[in-house]
């Protein structure tokens, strides 16, 4: 039972928040040896003073004084994306937690697998941009690369104990007398490109977001205000949109491909209101596999901490007596076309799911601002994408030139857009096409 | 993928004919090498012609004739209780099914962990009665003891790698580079008494049978063609009214408590209507895993034969655009006595659970004759219940001694229910207390 020494990258965004929640609350089993933030340096003094971190890093240079004043002990101070990584490669961390919003999270989670360390990845893009060499950097370092998101970690748990080493099933050890904490964790990051060929379905279960049951035709005329009004999850406004459009949940397909190796194919969407089956696997034999618990991010972060032992904490379990019921519905797939999008994005591959990625932020970027309608984004990422000649196998490189022209010919769709038609500005109007 | 080579006991009863399905299924992973049923020599034979197993036994002595005439190959052929033994310890079987109803199948099972052939249990009696002893025996011969019930085997699948050894997490050798088929099974029937600390509570649904939403005070007048109407399984009749009575799901806590080695409080029920959820597991940091299917017993018959593997099968997956919802309620504890008495039973230990398995088996047969009402199955095992001084740590035959004083306490019982009210006899009639 060791305590895990973890690094926060994200500190202050939701995921970092639930991360110091955990850590609070199972002491024994988190320790916090780094923290780093983009900008807000009260909020990273503050988990920075509870936590005693002895390395803080705050990415905007800008903002090092105010950091410092409130900072009631001496830890290491960092700035920039130098420090950004040198936070990735703490000695004395075992894990590098990755929640930043965005691509800025991609060189510091491959620095981290280059210095041999796992990886509890909840930023999206890391693995929708770059999937394949993350994975495959991931085996070659010998380091787990394990899920926060609260679908691919309920998929996870679900999968425990039917992963593949080098396409073979792991084998225990009857005899081993003294039980190696390496040896009986299950090989992730090795495993994907393998997953057990018991897999038959991974099933992502999605909210629906507000607009589950609004007809299409009144899609034209949501609000940003409405969009970000959120069923079951509170958070941020990028990833709040996405639930609403599920390119949240797009992503989350390519994510589960790369995550746990298995095709496009046989990654399925379910509409799930109620947020309590955060996903599912269906095996080979027609058996299902379901995670639930109430919506709480604190679930899959420390499970990715505590992997693979379990541990008390003071979450609420389920209440099955007010549990009620649970529903399931097929997707509206014509109507929300980001889920087909996405189906394709990581059917093409290379450098698709990263154009469909930067074209995505940068459509509901102009949502927010009001620059485009609701239904826009869905256009504006699928123009950019048709207008896209994938390139197969990319490095690193390709795949960031690809995000920004991705970035760039979004940015021209908007303009395109706004120039074209008077998008709704929150006071009613309704635009038509 | 070795082929398993499966002896039936219990071969014409509904277990047995799922078991014959899954053989017919997957043939190359399920080979049946011999079959005993108790008295129906045609259905024997039919069973016998399709699976050309090489022995066969009819308990019944006086139908073998009947058997021989229906034949149409030439296995070796067994008979009584000495060949129904036979059959539980084959030279070329690796498993046995025990599906045999009543507490027939104690004696086989037993014989069948000595012999060294691991068990499928589908015969609730053999844990419910004897669970200390079969666990134990199971250990010191190194044999698993696989469940069949599709709540147990629910749970099995839900905690699949996180079964103790003697204590321990079992370790993983990721270096060995020829995976040992016997050294990547998961080790069940050791690691009883120890099913890992991760556990919080086991969490068995129930149908909540016919009468789930019928008044207390209409219970009075249930007919047994009432109680006969299971909403989602087609099993025999003694089963079915256990599960109107909610006895089922009460041996079922007891069995759960002995199969994976958790305390009889950290075992609890809940109400699922749908039976789509066939049992969950909530493990000690709030999160729960279940098992979902549509009810057919081939899916935990299959998985119990090819486990640790899964393997494709013809069963229908889940449709979830037509699964809809999934409810779960609280048991109603006051008018369905029989979980409260199953706990009891189980917190006693020792003979308990056999002298209310017992009791049970008599009333439900005295119900269906017509000679006592559906609440007084309640009342004749609670009574015994309470007439009964448990023996602590019993021998088999102490349990069987047991098993026999609880039948004719519960049989006097019957007959002083009888002498003092007249009961519904299926023309409307309702007895008053």
């Amino acid at each position: 039972m060791k305590r895990k020494r973890v690094a926060i990258l994200g500190a202050t965004g939701s995921i970092g928040e639930s991360a110091l929640k955990v850590a609070r609350d199972i002491p024994e089993r988190m320790q916090v040896v780094g923290l780093a933030a983009n900008s807000n340096a009260e909020k990273l003094a503050s988990a920075a003073n509870e936590t005693r971190a002895p390395a803080v890093c705050l990415v905007d240079e800008t903002k090092i004084d105010a950091l410092e004043r409130a900072l009631n002990y001496k830890p290491r101070i960092l700035s920039g994306e130098a420090g950004l990584r040198e936070i990735a490669c703490l000695t004395d961390a075992d894990m590098v937690l990755v929640a930043i919003v965005g691509t800025g999270g991609l060189r510091p989670a491959l620095a981290a697998i280059e210095a041999g360390k796992d990886l509890a990845v909840a930023s999206k893009e890391i693995l929708v941009m770059a999937g394949e060499i993350v994975m495959q950097r991931a085996r070659d370092n010998g380091v787990h690369v394990l899920p926060v998101d609260s679908e691919h970690n309920a998929i996870f748990q679900c999968l425990e104990g039917r992963f593949l080493q080098n396409g073979k099933r792991p084998t225990l050890n009857a005899q081993r007398s003294t039980p190696n904490a390496e040896d009986s964790r299950l090989d992730v990051g090795r495993s994907a490109f393998g997953v057990s060929d018991s897999v038959r379905r991974i099933i992502l279960t999605a909210s629906g977001g507000p607009f589950r049951e609004t007809p299409r035709k009144s899609f034209d005329s949501i609000t940003p205000e409405q969009a970000l009004k959120h069923p079951t999850w509170n958070m941020g406004p990028k990833i709040t949109i996405d639930s609403a459009t599920l390119f949240n949940k797009g992503l989350e397909m390519i994510e589960a491909h790369w995550l746990f190796g298995v095709e496009m194919e046989r990654v399925e969407v379910v509409i799930h209101p109620q947020s309590i089956v955060h996903s599912m696997v269906e095996f080979m034999d027609g058996s299902t596999l379901a995670q639930l618990s109430y919506s709480n991010m604190c679930f899959p972060i420390q499970y990715a901490v505590t992997w693979p032992d379990r541990v008390p904490n003071t979450l609420p379990p389920l209440d099955f007596s007010k549990l009620s019921k649970l529903e399931f519905f097929t997707p509206r797939y014509e109507d929300f076309p980001a889920l087909n999008l996405a189906r394709r994005a990581g059917e093409t591959g290379g450098t698709s799911p990263a154009v469909m990625n930067a074209a995505n932020e940068i459509a509901v970027a102009a949502f927010l601002d009001r620059h485009v309608c609701f239904p826009d984004i869905w256009r504006v990422v699928e123009d950019v994408m048709n207008r896209h000649t994938a390139i197969a196998n990319p490095t690193l490189d390709a795949i960031l030139d690809a995000d920004q022209w991705a970035r760039n010919e979004a940015q021209g769709c908007v303009k395109s857009l706004n120039r074209q038609k008077s998008c709704n500005d929150g006071r009613g109007g309704v635009s038509n096409r």
